[in-house]
């Protein structure tokens, strides 16, 4: 995939000591994106305009605005990338919720919320899955040495959906909560199962990344940072298997422990 | 400052290759606190529940929603910590703005912002202003050496505001934007002038960084990590010195680097 577009050079000062050299250095775009429901407009995100689509169901679905993709009529991208269009069957009062409620969210490019775990409406679904520590040791590697727009200008999150036959979805923004509505949306787009996956994600894990994984019924979230409290007592309450600090061969196992096959 | 009382601790298992031992492990907590303004919940955020106060009033002045800190009439938090009531002559139309702009922001603990830096109603002010490369160095240094809930839970963001007099003022939260808008607000409360002033964080500069300190007119950033390509176009149109990836003696200079005394 060509991430070049999503890239801005910019002429800098590089200073050592007291010695200035003119460089080039690369930043990453960042964008407004408009989000049009049903014809009305509903938010707006700062964001990288890729994956425009899988952003906007992931975050509808997130925010359970749309409950299912069958519920989605259609998605159109307008030609410059700054705005999304979906015609949706929704759940009004989720959407009430969204802007009544309000909450600054503490992640990185989430923003506001207006779901809570202690409110869902969709109860979290125990399953038998098991993943064992090498796979995730594995994967997280992968996540960290596969994440080009970070390497090229350290200013992005990303999020990794690895499914139960071992493919994996990812995507990547520079907001922690985008990156994973885009994973979300774009599994959804997809069609694929995620009740027997795992959420990958570069950020910490505060209640409201864990939130998403119980939103979208995913049994383990894994991250190579710290969780909140609050991300440890709502994954404990919820059924999902929190892994915090997975580095090489360690990692932090929070909460229910049993999916862990060692 | 006792810091502990925002510490929970977890007794979790802690995986080495297959081998689970079980310890404890220090968690941030993260609350949700209700801002009420002149009677009414405006907006809640979710926070460590710590300088509410001052989180409050910076966020309103970051938002102009408050144009002054003597347009403050009282500030309350509540007994348990979680809800802030302030009352101030506000300006009606940036808290319209807030709620209908709905723009989810990139940033760590951000959240929901109606300011834009092209529609801003305090233009930046330029000063002669200038700070030698040493001093940023040097304080930087320190920024990170004494940012305590960091090093105990590796889940937190800072900012610090480096005053004219070489004193700062320094706020943690897990929420880039709240730890900023802390920061600023604690300033405002001590009526601290931030016209000669160097704003240091620890997150990624996103556009709406740098719009915080415009809107307070805060003449240099500075961060460990990368700009976007949005907040370095902010930092150079309001004349903002944007400096990032500043570790040891190297740092790169992106806007108005007239600013660094070299």
């Amino acid at each position: 995939m060509d991430n070049t577009k999503y890239l801005k050079t910019v002429v800098i000062d590089k200073l050592i000591e007291n010695e200035a050299t003119e460089i080039e250095d690369v930043t990453i775009d960042e964008s407004r994106l408009n989000l049009y429901l049903n014809g009305e407009k509903t938010i707006s995100m700062m964001t990288i305009p890729k994956d425009q689509d899988a952003h906007a169901i992931g975050f509808l679905m997130s925010e359970n605005v749309i409950s299912s993709i069958d519920d989605i009529e259609d998605i159109k991208i307008s030609e410059e990338g700054l705005r999304v269009d979906v015609k949706a069957k929704i759940n009004e009062e989720s959407l009430q919720n969204l802007y009544k409620e309000k909450t600054l969210t503490s992640g990185c490019g989430g923003g506001v919320t207006g779901t809570e775990a202690t409110e869902l409406v969709i109860p979290f679904n125990q399953t038998a899955f098991k993943i064992k520590p090498q796979t995730i040791s594995d994967e997280i590697r992968i996540f960290y040495r596969e994440s080009e727009l970070y390497n090229l200008t350290g200013c992005v999150h990303k999020a990794m959906i690895y499914l139960l036959d071992g493919t994996t979805v990812t995507a990547e923004d520079i907001g922690r909560h985008n990156a994973i509505d885009k994973a979300i949306g774009k599994c959804k787009l997809q069609k694929l199962d995620t009740i027997k996956s795992v959420l990958f994600v570069s950020g910490r894990l505060s209640s409201e990344m864990v939130t998403k994984a119980v939103m979208h019924r995913i049994p383990i979230i894994v991250s190579r940072t710290a969780p909140t409290y609050l991300g440890v007592q709502t994954a404990h309450k919820h059924g999902i298997t929190l892994i915090g600090f997975a580095r090489g061969k360690k990692m932090n196992l929070y909460t229910h422990q049993g999916r862990i096959d060692v």
